[in-house]
């Protein structure tokens, strides 16, 4: 019913973060909670634990499950406080020295460091702190934070990170680990989601509801846009050393992004897809059709929405493989066309001479799409009707998101009779920008001051892109090849 | 949608066949057809190609996409016909030597086999053929097959291979492959499913239509209980050396094992399984409910159709996290009770204040069962009633099913009573064994000829058990021990 | 000091075996002394343990240290018996199903075979099984064996095992397990060699003395030529069921095979060696040398020998980089003509402006000898005369060791003056076959009673060769491809 | 040989050095002369390369021939300059993070660095960069060397060297990569070894000569003390930037770290070995004995050159199982003291009944000395005469071999005569310092300016221990938990 999967044709989330203080089994709680944010990013993950004397790490490429499923590891991840992080590499082969948390010592002791989001000025900051004389050993904007409190002449760690947040620009949520802290922050416009939570004693930070649920833990509140907290053996203490500025979370959170048995902002994910589902419904149903079928697993909540609003029965036309994992047969030239396959198969007694509307959330590169209306098609489905549960994405993501170039979405360089002809669909609709914010606010879009970052629909960027003005956004970062 | 996880609450098919004769890159088609077959055994696979020369084998544990996501093993199985096998270990440590297909040289040449099912007088037979010298490396059923076709004086293969099968009993299912021919043979019950399909010029032999589907191959037909396909190069011989009997396919199949775009007799699992929900909920819908909750994902085609049936919303109550595969976080024992959320999640805002139906396919032990209906509870259900969508598993399976011995069965140690209890549901109801075939094919049961094997429910074995009367059951079949 | 390494110019040996019977540990001493045979076989190596109930197995590709390195494994080896193999493929890759023990399941319980030697019948033998109905699921000689034990009507395992070697021809000294016996036995001409030992109560079989050194257990004897040894609860027993012949053990085992610190029939290995080099300076001392070079390090002990006798200074003019293992560097063509110093390199300051002697223990296809020579005149030298402390190598050996075929032996291609040109020497002299024997007992050889199997030599080989007069030698063995 | 083992009665060098400028293959190149250096550090390897844009780095646990045999990553590795090394870890479990060369982002582009070697300062130098806000990642000293350059108000790469190499005391000899220079840099007292060499047109570093001749190329000239060499398209240029000391090199490497067939200052490290061994027969040979037997490998050269001088004859005793490499065997309790025999076998025929003596090149534990007269004893020597070809270890390293601390080594808590007696000896001699003066370089020590670093024997430490003095040598240099 979510995004588990590495499909060229959806946008991929970055990162989840993960902290917990005071609790004895910190490192296996956060493996817990990391498991749950699996589907946030699924090419490495890792564990800074704290004993009191000292830090132990465990980073690795692979999957939560994979890599913490071992008992000599988890021994070593000592400690009544840890943080960890899941990730999706952005760019080119996936590298365990860019895999979080981030350690490095300090002249006030050591500090870990687990990020969600991307600052638009990381290139900048980068390039201004290595002619100072910072040597940076990967290419995440995590160690521009760690460098930027390194260099910081503040007098306590709070002052530091202050001094360093005020200069960043752009989307993030971190979690820090010092030897008697754990600190959670959030940009000022709360564009990635950071949530506290308690298990008894214990404090935890999360990305998202579902990891405070798979260790029995309790929703306390989302961490503020613009908050600093700082949970030591004393409790919580809330700081906000930046002026109060209109929220705007990241828009596609709720249209796939987060798992749907999380909630945001006290709401149920899973509600709000079904209000989306049924909002395009209402827009967009086509006069007749037999059954509606989502797009498994991420097209499901709309999906249902969808049929309930329009009177037509929901039905399960296409049949998930959830054995493709990281790894795939690939066959020689001549069958691999047989790719799609892999992952759906077609219903076919449920697809045979139906009217069928097809939904998903959304269309990136259109390539999977295509495939799926063909395989409909091949099933013996009448007509497919596509409905696309949020609008046309035409511009990067530059918060965060691993968007492809500009040129690559599909929605960029075609109008929707491009698309729907380019998809062989019967007809394309997507949800409107107005009915998208009406099925989670109950409103329409506020153009002077939108509710959302959507400017993966609109092009209305929340921040400035100092990085991308300065011509920065290909810039190689390091003289080290990517690769290892 | 299906049964794709290692859960101890649910019965486990133990393996899954394919062949294929007559096309280019038949390992490719091979391993392509066995991932489709995945869910039918996750702990080994194997396939032996024929290259008009010589047979190439590669079997491993592990799954599918695992093993042959290797273009170095993939272009060593040459040639134009291949075998595959996808295999559940049945005791102990899985071990690769049981890993199938299994190959040896006779003297008309080599013969790989890969089987599906289990013969229940194995044992006997295996003590006949040691004490006249034949030399047994595994603990296989497949392999007494190999000793009994090596031993036997016909002349022919197929006549060798009649007199081995004249000679088993039990259910059997089996692929083999000889430097001409690919046979396929099912045994006179056909209790396990076993289908001839298409690609083009080449024949295939599967398990089940998805493993058609997924290369694109058509269904021809199914392979009629008793009867030894055999494909060469001049096409489909089909042998029906058995008195013909009243076929007895195993009901499990329709309600569990197969994937639900599986066809069955040309019929729709996943229709099949919407009927046994409907027919459900007719015999035992509570009064007054709110919503109707599968667990996922094998409950979700019977919870559609009781749903639908019963007028109540259905609603995606559990979130399943698709990430547990094969490996898993084993917390210290303090946090281990937390283990049933690694693979399932309440969808809290769904369930809150709800009076809930929870739809689950099977009950065995029932640990999974408490858990979930705990955990629904905990979301803050009000009410939650437990449907079943087969009957009470009271007895063990002999014809190939991994079930606990008898007395681990939660059926046969209580009454529905006791297990509601057990289970602190508020109600709790199976659908009745003559409700179930009226959802398969109308009738009420005919006890003197019953249309499926039922065992497991009726303890109407449809074959003579000699091992188990020998008291053969429990021996250990080889002194080599089980690991490696 | 010995030949532990891959060198294609090098004879090799192909197997070597170790058992105990008697003792806590059995497999923990058994890894040891397979540990100490390892010049025997490099390619994998295994071990059956019986602890009283059952057999227990580990096998692998590898070297000792790494296969058993390793606590579970030695853990699950239970038992006071256990015998062990190291192995050399012999033809094509390595593979898991040829790595000895070989187990299987009898009538009369299980029976582990390990086995260093080669029949010269087996083809013939495995057909005419195969034919009775036997499947073989390896290509060894030991399944050979198996297969003859299991079909023979004799009423105990001894009797069964005197049937079938009355039927072999070839080399053999074999061990083997049963439930209640440790077995030893070695064929009629002792070609193999085959030592009984003690350590403390417990009965020892090995191929070599260096084994029994190893876990500090003395040398009771050797075990004689066509006798069987039986070890149980009431201690050996000896059976000599054949007629006896003249011994005729391999000749190469004293020139290279068997360790130095070994002794064969009392006599010291590394003793014979330096007989040997004495012997080869009395043939053929040029008039003028400064120093004698071994090729490390098998070399060493016939250079030492030769030094001495000749009296000129023996210098380590070689040095050997023992990190040269299993693992090779292959750099890109235009650097790969710098393999050989991978291995060896000039000790320039001992070379320059010398005349050298270079010995060395045998040359079989050339390739090695070619590359030092150079390297010792590129040092500096100013003269390289080869001295080579056996006969020219001009047959193939079918009783284990791995010859290359005959049209690759560099002294079956040329005269002993064409090989010196090759070599670019200034002069090449091998050790006669009298002078080898006269070395070795103080006799020349008997033409009509030869005292050692000399047949890559002088072709006169001990037994009748079945196989290769029915045209089998290069016959495949298996239809099933010998890769994994 | 030569030091090719993991035994805890050895003193360990702790790195090797290599790089190459100009040359096509440069990785491959920089591959094997880093095999040719694996006795110098074998826990772990890498190679950064640059390919004219990129920086390549690979790194990895594991000896040369493992991490490096692989096309795939030899082909990443692009480039025509390269620089490597090999390492042992000093402290604790051998750690990813701490492997060589490390490479960082500078202001005027990339750097990678390989150290051989230890400065005294370290600690000092570390905890004054972290307080003005430098992050460290390892806790190698060639990170502080990062550190400092980055930090440098230089203007020219070579200004920040020079800055950077004025600050440091101790030990070093390392190699460094920018875009466009291959440098080179040794310690003013010349501790640790550095040539200078030339393939073709190409530029070589190397700690060792053997290193040279593994891929032919020619020795130029040693680095001289206190120089810096660069080397671009324009050829070398020499830098001598600190004031002329007199040179200290480290007498150990004569003694037992380098390998016998290396070239120091021009003279063979051979020829010296056998000079100490025949002084130390000067000094201290027995009135009577039968012969001399080498502790195998680093004990030949040493032991040739006694035998000689003392008119006895030199014997194989001990033979080496050259296949311990790595891994061990570690079998239970009860057979535990076998291990050192996994290593060394007596060569019984060789010892029985004779007056030995023994030679090896020092006693660090003394632990493996005392097993192997044992051994030699129960072979039956009838007089065991213990030789060391160096004076006593009493005093540990601090220019970069891993010595015990000084209350483990031997010679710091026994006179000769306790030594004696704790080895079960006839008599032990040690050459006398002035004894090795004189082989190396004809005369007796010069106490006011000794020709070699000899501190461990003399505890004259030629530079200022500034860390000790501070009480930091046992300090923990980062939170960071070791492992992983």
């Amino acid at each position: 019913m979510n995004p588990f999967d590495h499909d060229d044709d959806k946008l991929r989330e970055e990162c989840g973060i993960f902290g917990v203080f005071g609790a004895e089994d910190a490192s296996a709680l956060t493996a817990l909670g990391l498991h749950a944010l699996q589907h946030r990013g699924q090419e490495g993950a890792g564990i800074v634990s704290f004993d009191g004397q000292r830090f132990h790490p465990h980073r690795a490429l692979g999957l939560v499950g994979e890599i913490f499923d071992n008992r000599a590891v988890m021994q070593r991840l000592r400690g009544n406080a840890a943080i960890g992080h899941v990730r999706y590499s952005t760019t080119g082969e996936p590298i365990l020295r860019n895999v979080q948390p981030l350690y490095a010592d300090f002249d006030f002791g050591g500090l870990a460091i687990a990020n969600n989001g991307n600052l638009t000025n990381a290139h900048v900051l980068r390039q201004e702190l290595v002619s100072r004389g910072s040597l940076f050993y990967s290419t995440t904007d995590t160690e521009v934070f760690q460098h930027m409190i390194a260099t910081s002449a503040g007098p306590r760690l709070l002052d530091r990170m202050i001094d360093a947040l005020r200069l960043v620009e752009g989307a993030y949520a971190l979690a820090a680990l010092s030897k008697r802290k754990l600190i959670g922050a959030r940009d000022p416009l709360g564009i990635r989601p950071l949530l506290l939570g308690r298990l008894n004693q214990a404090w935890i930070i999360a990305s998202e509801s579902c990891a405070l649920d798979i260790i029995g833990a309790t929703l306390e509140r989302e961490i503020e846009p613009g908050e600093i907290v700082i949970i030591d053996d004393d409790g919580v203490h809330s700081h906000k050393p930046f002026p109060p500025t209109r929220a705007r979370p990241c828009v596609f959170e709720y249209i796939y992004f987060s798992r749907p048995d999380s909630l945001s902002n006290g709401a149920s994910i899973y509600d709000a897809r079904k209000r989306i589902g049924a909002e395009l419904s209402r827009e967009s149903h086509p006069t007749q059709a037999d059954i509606v079928v989502p797009v498994p697993d991420s097209g499901v909540p709309a999906a249902l929405g969808y049929a309930d609003e329009a009177g037509v029965p929901f039905e399960l036309g296409l049949i998930r493989n959830h054995y493709v994992g990281r790894t795939f047969i690939e066959p020689e030239d001549e069958i691999r066309h047989l790719g799609v396959r892999l992952k759906h198969n077609a219903n076919i007694a449920q697809l045979k001479g139906k009217r069928v509307v097809l939904v998903d959330d959304s269309i990136v590169r259109g390539t999977t799409s295509k495939k799926i209306v063909e395989m409909v098609r091949n099933a013996g489905a009448v007509e497919v009707h596509v409905r696309i549960s949020s609008p046309p994405t035409v511009n990067s993501c530059f918060y965060g998101i691993d968007t492809p170039e500009k040129k690559q979405l599909l929605a960029a360089q075609y109008d929707i009779e491009g698309m729907r002809q380019l998809l062989s669909a019967d007809s394309l609709a997507f949800i409107s920008i107005d009915g998208l914010y009406r099925a989670l606010n109950g409103n329409n879009r506020d153009a002077l001051a939108p509710a959302y970052c959507d400017a993966c629909f609109t092009g209305d960027y929340p921040t400035t892109l100092t990085d991308r003005s300065a011509g920065h956004s290909q810039d190689q970062l390091s003289l080290l090849a990517e690769l290892t």
